[in-house]
């Protein structure tokens, strides 16, 4: 006799099993998010899930290192899930670049992974929605960005959302305005980043603790800090950063992004990201949940595997957090599990039944019996449980009487 | 200065980039099976791609474990990449099984793992899509697998092919009344189902040379091998094994598959599975392809995971050897990709080009300008190779004469 131990049905913590309602609503956002990127002209592409661990580590060092799963495999090679679509991204378009069309406007939609601590809305294997525009480094590709952004949140529901953006480029040159030695931008950078958490006077404080005079801060703040100054121009003196910026916002309002929606904010940061120029990021207004989409443009996506240079511009969705708004703000309640309608299974009206739902499917309705000759009552108690809004009886005395009852 | 050196954009054999065309295509079919599982009734599920090793292991032992992809975590935990989708699926049953509908007809489509040398048509990351009627053990069950079987591959416009079922239970007791011993059965389950690829004779000569004697062999052939007895019950004798498979057959009848697309195989074995009831299998007449669909039903799907029993029944279709005959045969030339008009973009006529882009995309027309303002011809060289169908050319000229010229 073999007596086997019972493995507890367990799964790591930060990875998620998504039941039917979960998994329905999930494939119905990512269709609509797909349905907008190839209505702006963006192709798919899919790359592995494991990859040399060299292309996945590539950019991201030590860092990247302790939040990768990263392993050798039997025949000793080593191996990454990838921490990213756009570093396999990259890979991809210096290996194929000769075969596609550029610019190259891809999208990929997938999951990945990172043996991060779980948290919160922090999960180890997660999806991502990105787009990016590869091989341009025109304003309008930019703009275009903002545009596809302004319309996956309008065609998902979401009522209220800003699409923040400002430039890497402009941001340098105001500093250097402001007299800021190089070695202190990042710290900088840093202390303005915090500007949305925290407010203006504490940043002018660090500031001044860190690295800047008086002086340099009074006029960071009268060019870009203040609350006068953050959300426009005016202030900024004029440069050819300033005229790139300005050529981008344009642009938006010609691709047709409403006003509400989108706002210069020239303490936008976006960290300490590898970006060089325009950088974005969508908020949600009131919903406590952060920045909900990012991404900016990068002089060489892909200088890690290429002599070639491929500028990009593009944005990652964060599809957790859609999620958890969607949900919140019932727009998904209405989203449909598999059957319509339950044929009630007979024993003794069984082929009836089956060409009643012969039928159905003909007529392309997603309907099923139930699978065994059971009681009625369990029978539309497992139309309720999956949710099936349509069930129709046909049992002996309804064939004699030559009817049908369909009920809901 | 940092010198870095270039990383080779190469990809781990067996592992596939996507570009649009493919993943396009692709994504075509995925959808089209999708669809057919949706009309049946079957919710999708979702699982983590990366589990507890003891989950994925639990089942497949030594052999699994050299073919899994396994490591330990930055935490030392034992983990591994899914190996097929079954398995999450027993686990995510066992752990969930008071919410869910029963009996429970879930799909599941994505990427699993192997850690098996590549060859032309195996791959160490492809995509399983499976079906799974799980907590009934009925003959209708059964039959409706080998309904949807039929569905799918009508739907994919397969024009020949064939579903061969059988069943190990009636396998079992034909053994028995050829007395064959029950240390043996595996031996002679491993030749019978060579009988594809090699001749009735060879088979019955290794039996000879294994395990049986002559007598055993020309009973085992007469009921069930020879070319006579191989497709039909008729020399099968009676019990309840052979009433469950004939009721089985009727009951695809009575769902509405045709006959020239079903078949009982009494020489059906499907290797040597955990199976314990029906088995289905499908090939493609003439195509070379081996087998594109195979499954079966098990008396407990979870027992690993719980000490509930849970009856399965259900398949897996091989994307890959699918997607390489619709390939093959042409049924996939007709998958569009993203844009049906290109806007071309005119420097001086931006605006208007824009407009003329927000009217077709309100319109739902999948459609973009190109992203730089470059020379018409550079222009309509991206809409070749981009295939898009319709190219929209609204200069000043045109805009004077207030024209606009659409052409193919």
């Amino acid at each position: 006799m073999i007596i086997m131990a019972i493995i507890e049905p367990k799964i790591l913590k930060g990875t998620r099993d998504f039941g039917p309602n979960e998994a329905a609503k999930r494939l119905s956002v990512i269709n609509k998010i797909r349905s907008v990127f190839i209505k702006n002209g963006y192709d798919a592409i899919e790359t592995p899930a494991i990859e040399y661990a060299a292309t996945i580590l590539g950019k991201y060092g030590d860092e990247g290192d302790k939040l990768t799963y990263a392993f050798k495999d039997h025949g000793g090679r080593h191996i990454a899930l990838r921490y990213d679509l756009t570093v396999p991204t990259a890979r991809f378009v210096a290996a194929n670049w000769t075969s596609l069309p550029m610019p190259f406007k891809r999208y990929q939609i997938g999951p990945v992974w990172r043996a991060d601590k779980p948290q919160r809305g922090r999960f180890r294997e997660f999806y991502q929605c990105d787009i990016d525009i590869i091989g341009s480094t025109s304003a309008m590709a930019d703009a275009e960005i903002a545009k596809v952004v302004n319309d996956v949140f309008s065609t998902l529901g979401f009522n209220k959302f800003l699409i923040r953006i400002n430039s890497r480029r402009l941001m340098n040159d105001i500093l250097e305005q402001c007299k800021v030695k190089k070695s202190d931008r990042v710290e900088v950078i840093r202390q303005i980043d915090k500007l949305d958490k925290t407010s203006l006077k504490d940043v002018e404080k660090e500031l001044e603790k860190t690295c800047l005079d008086k002086k340099q801060i009074k006029e960071l703040s009268k060019i870009a800090l203040s609350e006068k100054a953050r959300y426009n121009l005016s202030d900024v003196p004029d440069g050819e950063s300033k005229k790139e910026i300005d050529r981008v916002l344009s642009t938006i309002k010609q691709f047709g992004v409403p006003d509400k929606n989108i706002t210069l904010d020239l303490a936008l940061a976006r960290g300490l990201d590898y970006y060089t120029g325009v950088v974005y990021e969508v908020i949600i207004p009131d919903s406590g949940l952060g920045s909900v989409c990012g991404g900016g443009r990068y002089d060489d996506l892909a200088e890690l595997f290429s002599d070639k240079k491929f500028p990009g511009t593009g944005v990652a969705f964060g599809f957790d957090r859609i999620m958890t708004w969607l949900e919140e703000n019932k727009k998904l309640d209405d989203v449909e599990l598999s059957s319509k309608v339950l044929v009630v299974n007979f024993e003794d009206t069984i082929k009836e039944n089956l060409r009643t739902l012969t039928e159905l499917h003909k007529a392309n309705i997603s309907a099923e019996i139930y699978i065994e000759d059971a009681k009625m009552q369990k029978q539309l108690k497992y139309a309720d449980k999956k949710q099936i809004p349509w069930v129709i009886v046909q049992g002996s005395n309804e064939i004699k009487r030559k009817k049908v009852i369909l009920t809901d």
